[in-house]
């Protein structure tokens, strides 16, 4: 990789977002897109469309920018809830680490790297590497620089890391207070439910609750096997997957709203099958039924307090803990209904294959990054495959600095829905914790398949036969030695997949086709656009990798950080614009994607040490690359007391702020009010059918209320 | 080490063995020695002491054996207590799968090691070779019966731990039923207490209890800085240590009961030295006095159901998860009162700095092991130290068979009284959880510096300037090729340090010899005799460590299996005697120690697994390499597993048998019984003070109790 082939990148990348951008600020204006860009606020009925003249409409403007910028965080919390907040509070924090960063090491850093005298050749090659650490003399005193700049990142990360998980911590708890009505403070799920002969389920759950919890048991609601429904589905989602995969090659952010699409559809098709079959009805006829055939050994217990909810949640009912498992219930739109019906005794299985599954995954995932770092380094092609040597020095540029990490982003797009797949399958039973967890897969992978891998081949790719590897020792140092080499191929990547990502992200191209045939080809006058929701999955991945790019390169080749800062600006406004207008939020996390976000820049942070240290020591510096270790370790106690601070919180409700609101709501009556709400708040089979099982669960708690207060009398 | 060594080193100690029990045998018949070895059961006020005459006293016999064979496991359950019979589980785990695999081992893999021809060479280096796995050809047919035995070996393995898993959560489990009236279950421990201005801790105290837990909460008792006290009892402590460790060169089971005697003596002093200090008078007059001072900010908290107590422990109770920390209550004897004061905040520094000192503590043992190593091969010492080599042939032999193992003992033996101060340190609330983290300690450094040290060092002092290490699989393969060539050290480490270390336990000698200085130098009429408890924290490790050595060898050199069984035989009478008849039981800790045992099992089985795979793939006998690498697979499955199913009951009870008894206890009126006992049964301040301060809540229960009851009429 040589300077004109990145600045040819960069000028390619450039022009296409700025042309992208101004074509997005034209298009939102046009009222035939109203639904692809303004999902969200069509969906809360306060449409944002002003009357534009025509000639208006056709000249670009910065006017969402200004939108985007003003919105305040109760604006986004509003629109995207506390995930969508916590996700630009992860934006926030690299714009703020990486402005730090840049002030130091571009201003401190870059210059003795440049002024170094270790680099005496002057060839292509060479020519970036004048600006990284490899230019600096073994014994040099200009590394001091680097060690300084190391230092304050460290400390200013550890600084605001602490403040933001704190502020998440808060807002989770508020969180509670804030919402005191929903349905999933008083209710939990029950797994597990162990089966008597000659008992259907529902009875075992009534007689163990309303034995040991009789004060504050109010009633329960079992799940039921869908069959058919369950089956449909199933194939449904197989088929629609494979249709996606063969659609992938169209772009960048196809792969996120795809991953979303999945659900969309399946819940769309499921619809249209339940409205055509009878089979449902034969239980909600009767769902207290003795046959304990088609119910699943699963239920929604519902309690009176939020006390007693969460005390159930947190306790073991048995001898065998694989029996009444309890956990908080997700929201009810949060449900994944399907995985409900897993034995509990088969999760850990399933768990352990999605795990092998993953690995594999991985191994296989090897070959297109392998091809693609056969691309960066066209040098080695062409003395294997001598037509490359055709090709003329202006495309050649243009392949070895462009191309590459288009095919990456290219073969990268399928990898969240397959994480998602194996979320599906690992059982987890609310949608928001399967994105949760196929998030966290993700960005193991991209850790592991995109950075460490690029790496490390392109170490072996550039060594290979020039020196043989003979030890532990010999090792690190090559890695050390290598690692600010790759600094170009990793400029292009932000460029190629971040800045260009986000470009994909505003646009929408995919719905945006899919709109203008339904509405010029088909002639439907109310047009395509969907609901979606944020695609977590793919976007805190990739905001964390580039984090792990800038802490990593930060002091060692610095060119990086003004390109890192310019993706994270744009990624804050494209992204508070899109969760202000287009996605909505059924479901959230509460907050619980920062902690991912914190272990992955701790994790980033210890990549820097060990990288610095090793370097250090490579330079005969000794001292710093000692304190450098010494750093490591610090980071890893910053990390142990932040867990122990701050984690239990996340897994937890303090008891005081429960029994204060079930207190408040006692005295204020309120809690006649929640109570039947919250029975006919969770149901199986959509909103089709008039007479679902929690009606007569309402019906039931009136009868016994009135009993009740007729006893209080 | 040759032949003719490891015999010498078996014939002294099988007379050593075999002397020493004979002399155990005579020595327990002497009425002097009534206090040293029936400790317990003097305790008990059952003194079993026959009227030998004085002919019979003086003959060996065997009684003491078949005593100990005779007892029933409820008899040791009686006088050891939960972990005493999980103690005896382990050996007897260790018994069974050991007998399986010396049947396998010794009668087919044994002859095939023996007409293997790989080793050429007949000089004496060779001879113990002769027996291993190394004298096996690449390729050959029989290492299809080393194949055989391994997996028969794990399967066995997997069976068994299993079945001893259930078997210990359920004994777990029953333990709470067995004593409905121990006040742990009633109390819990709070730590972390808030420090309101103008308000004593006791006062925050009650009023959270009181407004949260109204119905269920009693009373509760503040813990007081002992000052004075603590501060000499820390001084006496240190001064004890500096004794003990000075006199540790004695002998083998020295350790473990001076890791007890610690705490005895510590009290003794403390109890002296109480009683002559009038200080803490000051606040037994009254203890809710206004000054928050000499608080501490820590509690114990009474319920007045079970139920309450563990719902208690197991919540957040406010949005800080440092402040209002719960956990179950210890025993009354378990409390250990000098680390109740240990502000909450600290704790996690203190574990990182115990933590960084284990570290530190284990990198700086390796000079006593690298010189032990040095013993073992002699023929280097030879060449570097050249009066050596006067020593004549016997001298040698003994030398080199014997004394390499004594050394490493008697440096093994100062390492339980620095993990149990480092346990100390950490800053546990209870005595048992104190000898259960001491005893992880000395797990992980037993494993690491006995045997994964002794291996490497090995290699690298035999193979230093034969080769060069040249790369990873380099490295397996001489790790691999000289594990089987460490076996004569490990058959000469468990002779010394196993058998007698069990001989050494069994007689005593320090208590022995104190006691006669006691009766026939000082001529006091009692004689000496101190209760302690079992040191599970020197002779678990110990037991543990065997078993690693015993997976790790079965298949690669039988020849250390007898050893190992005649080991275990005698751990089994020894053990179960000293149970009986020596040790008291004040704490344990329900059975904790099994899921220890069967981590480390675990770990043993996959070194085992490891180890035969790299040796198999050496052998190139690829299959089996390759099934033994998926049997590692399988072992971590099978972990997890039962990590899943059984490990919850370690750290919970289960809610119905908790509610089941509060409920007996409620009909039969039991509950008026137990709770005004409840209340005075966790004294801080010895039992000196006729008027301690759960006297004065006693008393308030009974007031409150009888106002309640005017309540209710």
């Amino acid at each position: 990789m040589i300077l004109p082939a990145l600045l040819t990148s960069a000028g390619f990348n450039i022009v296409i977002c700025v042309g992208f951008f101004s074509l997005y600020s034209i298009l939102r204006k046009q009222p035939v897109n109203l639904k692809v860009y303004f999902g969200q606020r069509l969906a809360q009925l306060k449409p944002e469309q002003k009357n534009y003249y025509f000639g208006q409409r056709l000249v670009p403007s910065a006017g969402w920018l200004v939108k985007a910028w003003e919105a305040s965080d109760d604006d986004i919390y509003r629109c995207g809830g506390i995930d969508g907040l916590v996700f630009i509070k992860m934006i926030v924090f690299s714009i703020r680490i990486f402005s730090v960063a840049s002030v130091l090491c571009i201003f401190i850093v870059l210059p003795v790297n440049l002024f170094g005298q270790a680099i005496q050749e002057r060839d292509a090659e060479a020519q970036m590497d004048m600006f990284t650490i490899r230019n600096v003399q073994a014994g040099s005193k200009g590394l001091w620089a680097h060690f300084f700049a190391l230092y304050v990142v460290s400390i200013s990360a550890y600084i605001l890391l602490y403040v933001e998980f704190k502020s998440v911590a808060r807002l989770r708890l508020e969180q509670v207070i804030r919402f005191p009505t929903k349905p999933s403070h008083f209710t939990v799920l029950v797994r597990g439910i162990p089966w008597c002969p000659g008992e259907a389920y529902s009875e075992t759950v009534s007689k163990h609750f309303g034995s040991y919890y009789e004060s504050s048991y109010l009633a329960h609601q079992m799940v039921y096997r869908s069959g058919t429904i369950q089956r449909l589905m199933m194939d449904a989602e197989k088929m629609y997957n494979v249709l996606k995969e063969t659609t992938i090659p169209e772009g960048e952010s196809e792969g996120p709203s795809a991953g979303v699409v999945v659900e969309e559809a399946v819940e769309g098709a499921t619809n249209a099958i339940q409205a055509i079959t009878p089979e449902p009805e034969t239980h909600h006829k009767n769902p207290h039924k003795k046959d304990g055939k088609e119910e699943c050994a699963a239920a929604f217990v519902f309690f009176r307090t939020r006390y007693a909810a969460m005390v159930a949640s947190k306790t073991i009912q048995s001898y065998d803990p694989m029996l009444w498992v309890i956990d908080f219930a997700p929201e009810p739109h949060d449900v994944y209904w399907a995985n409900l019906c897993v034995p509990y005794r088969l999760l850990w299985i399933r768990k352990t294959l999605v795990f092998m599954g993953t690995v594999v995954f991985s191994v296989w995932f090897l070959l297109p990054t392998t091809l693609v770092q056969g691309l960066v380094n066209l040098d080695q092609l062409e003395d294997h495959f001598p037509f490359f040597r055709n090709l003329s020095e202006t495309y050649a540029n243009i392949v070895s600095g462009y191309l590459p990490s288009l095919v990456l982003t290219c073969f990268v797009l399928i990898v969240p829905p397959i994480m998602l797949m194996f979320a599906t399958l690992e059982g987890t039973v609310s949608r928001s914790s399967r994105k949760k967890s196929a998030c966290c897969k993700c960005i193991i992978f991209f850790f592991w398949n995109i950075f460490f891998y690029n790496l490390f081949t392109g170490t072996w790719w550039d060594r290979m036969g020039k020196l043989t590897v003979t030890g532990l020792k010999d090792m690190a140092t090559l890695v050390g030695s290598l690692i600010p080499g790759q600094a170009p191929f990793f400029m292009t990547y932000i460029m190629t997949t971040g800045w260009a990502s986000l470009a994909y992200e505003l646009m929408q191209p995919f719905v945006l086709i899919i709109n203008w045939i339904y509405q010029f080809v088909l002639l439907r006058k109310e047009g395509y656009g969907d609901l979606y929701t944020f695609p977590y999955h793919t976007e805190v991945p990739r905001a964390l990798l580039f984090g792990l790019l800038g802490f990593t390169y930060c002091i060692l080749s610095p060119l990086i950080l003004p390109f890192l800062l310019v993706y994270y600006f744009f990624a804050y406004f494209v992204y508070r614009n899109q969760l202000l207008n287009v996605y909505i939020t059924r479901y959230n996390t509460n907050g619980s994607y920062w902690p991912i976000a914190h272990n992955a820049a701790i994790f980033s942070l210890i990549t820097m040490q060990a990288v610095a240290s090793i370097i250090f020591g490579m330079k005969d510096f000794v001292t710093a690359s000692t304190l450098a270790f010494v750093l490591i370790i610090f980071t890893a106690l910053f990390n142990l007391y932040c867990r122990h601070k701050f984690l239990p919180l996340f897994n937890n409700k303090a008891v005081q702020d429960l029994i204060e609101m079930d207190r408040h709501d006692e005295h204020s009556g309120k809690i006649e009010e929640i109570l039947p709400r919250l029975l006919s708040s969770y149901y199986q089979f959509g909103g089709l059918h008039g007479n679902h099982p929690t009606d007569l669960l309402a019906a039931e708690y009136k009868t016994f209320n009135s009993a009740d207060a007729g006893r209080k009398t």
